[in-house]
């Protein structure tokens, strides 16, 4: 059978570009001889909708999405994902379904079984799990239809469900094995995702094609990376990451020669981070970045990470000394910005600094943290008002590490609408910079070698505050990856006051991120949606 | 049997001060001669803990932490709440569970059966759901213990579980059903709790006894009103609003007098933002707060609530006319102060406004949106600088209608640690004021009575800009709370252009309340965790 795999990139809630872009790849598996076409999960709608699934006008849309899709299945079967309305009164009012459509009519509808609830999903919020499995038979093979999460409750062991819904289809022997998914990119994603396809076809001896998203939905990003294995666990086909992709297989003719791309990390963040900010301005419908460029690390990789995404026409820096920022920052940007073609403006928070420190004198001499403060916010009035002027959106340039332990100063640094590197360890930014400038020196290389500062007061280093980023990094990850609590850690050999000193300003600065920006994930835990902290607490303190 | 309610306020994690007051409840309803003592749901860790609960660290503690009540329960019975570990591999790893603890051993573990996750409940992102029920036999008595949601799933036409776990126990002829709850306010909230305990006791023939958390935890505030009902529908008992409480019933001696406490709406929102702000500070354990008086109505709200949370002493206001202020606002601000006995400074933002207005003149002449936008960002400037020397909380003052259409600039006056007013409507906001000064008039008429106006340009007026907020709330009432779609919406009549407008204008701001503060909710849909939208897509549009 001929099997088209589908890989797309779509605008959540678009319904009239949605199923033109169906139609347009139905037409084309059709006439490249496709039997089957096989879309993403949620594909209609896009993933993941959220709340728009509690509108009932926007799962009648999409239902009536589905309907306009019907006529092109007259000689090519589909495979969609729509959520669908559970005819029962009991239970939530919806199933998320893979639709089957051939010869004009829907032959089947298979909703999902396991319904992820944590990190950045929320998918038990909204769907009521499936109480029926039956395969689809389609041209003499009987096809076992799952999606995303159904495949992943196996070869773990600490399972998160009681069940395994590709079990329930075990009993009518089918031949084929199908999963469409939306499962976001992170920089271990795609190793994970052939292990779980192989404890797959280990376990049920089945060949499985796997048709994911790819692009980005503003934090999210999707790799694609779509797949198809044998029931020997080879690697047939794995499509490419962060692009769309239409090829079609013949599941009758699978060899045995591996064909798994390689996954280097650093690599594969890059592109993810490149895709994030591309979609990011794409799907909103703006151009434009203006960014703020200090001379320090984060905002240079930004820098490059933007240019790439939008064009280097499309980025505008803005170098904005005070009095403590030192002559080589303004050098070291500027060389940048040149390096990459980007325009560069220098615009002086000099004077706006003195008349608000002026007006503040009336009532007390402003000094320390509150002097320190000011700064960034003044940058932030500049950066806003280009983007403005302009239209540009404003992205920032904090790391996961500042992020982390609010290192950063909220409506200053803080400010943007995208952050880019917000899940990016300074550790990993410096090995992004050295990816970055691994053909030619593209970001100046005392960017990358001096001392982190944020420049706020005199010779200022952002040691005199934090631990080096060393240390700091690997007891970040404990804390927020693994989720290891304070004694875990320090049994590991970190210094006990230091861990709880870190672990107190992760605390302590959840009302700063719950106030910034959307960040782009890479890790498997990031800042957002994904981590639900409460702001008020007291543990660990 | 003599049952004492204990409705109490915890700090989320605080394990140690947490246990301090279970103790010293235990003992004081032992004094007065309970045999039984009922706290809340997770009593133990506060609710909601949020990712807390994947930390194993974490459970571990609140599970010491009731090993530590045992000792506490040798002459009295204790109802506690506590996560704890699922013992099989498979299935989430904790329950949600009321532990009955009596002559210092655990009794009985009854896990929670429904899980909300919708609105602001995240439960089946931790919980596996319980699937064993069994009352627990005390002094003769048989005692169905049921948690929160557990209850819920009756009297409704679309219930949204398939199970209702109270019939789990009816075979065993339970005498009393206890339910201890973690359920926030919203202004109907309390009437809808009446409801469902009614349709409990008519359904089952039982007395419940109910148990509420009181307090607030950052955007969530729970109002108490702990109930006892007798198996007639008659409310014996309900404790007061937003205040802890420790009452003791006799569950034998239940009479027919309706002892139901009224709910008037404005009042319960007024002590429910009160509770907010105060508990926001002190379990941070900051005292004073900042904000920017700008005569208009929601910051004179917002000073009214602040001054009773605080204390007059611990407000600061500040007035920071620009050349487009009319006199009037700072009379009308500077009365208001007066009238409550906060501090109130004038510092102006002309001579900063100007030299970033010159600046910028560098590169282009700002005006409109970016001239508007820069004074409120300076504005911000001023009040951090405040908040950062003296250590106050800027409280932000931006009502629901604003937050709604984006009506407010990101970095200016969207900024603040918390938002006051974000859940509530500003023909609402009228209504607050009003009810502020029904005795006497604290906020001066003026206040109240001229035409809505950012003041950012000559003659500004909100109305510029958004139709009539008599109009424009209905129409996000519909949108917000009600989740209507536009056709649904226009066909109650209301001009469809209108409806397409305002609904953009909302789908448009996702990215500016992404970067909003905690929101005091209030009603059923408030902006923040339980209202959970994409940034980017393309509905309604």
């Amino acid at each position: 059978m001929k099997i088209a795999l589908a890989q797309i990139n779509l605008i959540i809630g678009d319904f009239e570009g949605n199923a033109a872009k169906h139609i347009r790849l139905i037409e084309e598996a059709r006439r490249r001889g496709a039997d089957l076409i096989v879309f993403p999960e949620l594909s209609i709608t896009g993933y993941p909708p959220r709340d728009f699934l509690e509108f009932k006008d926007f799962v009648a849309r999409a239902n009536a999405t589905l309907e306009r899709l019907k006529p092109y299945s007259r000689d090519i079967a589909v495979i969609a994902g729509v959520p669908t309305v559970n005819p029962r009164k009991e239970g939530k009012d919806l199933f998320n379904s893979a639709v089957f459509l051939y010869e004009g009519r829907e032959l089947r509808r298979q909703h999902k079984t396991l319904l992820p609830t944590y990190d950045i999903f929320d998918e038990a919020r909204y769907f009521e799990p499936a109480d029926e499995w039956k395969p689809v038979e389609f041209k003499g093979k009987k096809i076992a239809l799952t999606i995303c999460e159904d495949i992943w409750n196996l070869g773990n062991e600490n399972p998160l469900y009681t069940v395994n819904p590709v079990e329930k289809f075990l009993p009518y022997r089918p031949d084929l094995l199908i999963n469409i998914s939306a499962s976001p990119f992170d920089y271990l994603h795609a190793k994970e995702r052939i292990r779980v396809l192989k404890a797959n076809v280990r376990a049920y001896g089945l060949p499985i094609v796997y048709v994911n998203h790819t692009g980005a939905q503003t934090d999210l990003i999707f790799d694609g990376g779509s797949l198809v294995m044998t029931p020997s666990g080879t690697v047939y086909r794995e499509l490419p990451f962060f692009t769309e992709a239409l090829e079609i297989i013949d599941s009758d003719a699978l060899d045995q020669t591996d064909r798994e791309r390689e996954k280097p990390e650093i690599p594969l963040i890059y592109r993810a981070l490149v895709t994030g900010i591309r979609d990011y301005f794409g799907k909103i419908g703006l151009k434009s970045a203006v960014l703020g460029l200090s001379g320090g690390i984060d905002s240079a990789v930004t820098a490059v990470l933007a240019a790439e995404a939008l064009g280097s026409s499309h980025v505008e820096a803005l170098l904005m000394p005070s009095r403590y920022s030192s002559e080589s920052s303004v050098k070291d940007a500027l060389k940048l910005a040149e390096n990459l073609g980007i325009s560069a403006k220098i615009i002086s928070i000099e004077k706006p600094f003195q008349a608000v420190e002026e007006e503040l004198r009336s009532f007390f001499v402003p000094k320390g943290i509150t002097l320190e403060n000011i700064q960034p916010r003044l940058r932030m009035i500049y950066l806003m008002a280009f983007a403005n002027q302009y239209g540009h959106i404003l992205l920032n340039t904090s790391n996961k590490s500042e992020l982390a332990v609010g290192y950063g100063t909220l409506y200053g640094d803080l400010a943007g609408g995208l952050s880019v590197l917000g899940d990016v360890y300074k550790t990993r930014v410096y090995e992004l910079a050295r990816y970055i400038n691994r053909d030619e020196e593209i970001i100046p290389r005392n960017i990358i070698d001096k001392p982190p500062s944020a420049e706020l007061k005199p010779d200022q280093k952002d040691t005199d505050t934090l631990p080096p980023y060393e240390i700091l990094d690997p007891i970040l990850y404990r804390y927020i990856e693994e989720r290891k609590g304070p004694r875990e850690i320090i049994t590991e050999g970190f210094d006990p006051e230091l861990v709880k000193r870190v672990l107190r300003m992760v605390n302590r600065n959840e009302f700063k991120r719950y106030q910034t920006a959307p960040v782009l994930r890479v890790t498997p835990k990031a800042f957002g949606m994904g981590r639900r902290m409460p702001i008020v607490a007291k543990y660990l303190e």
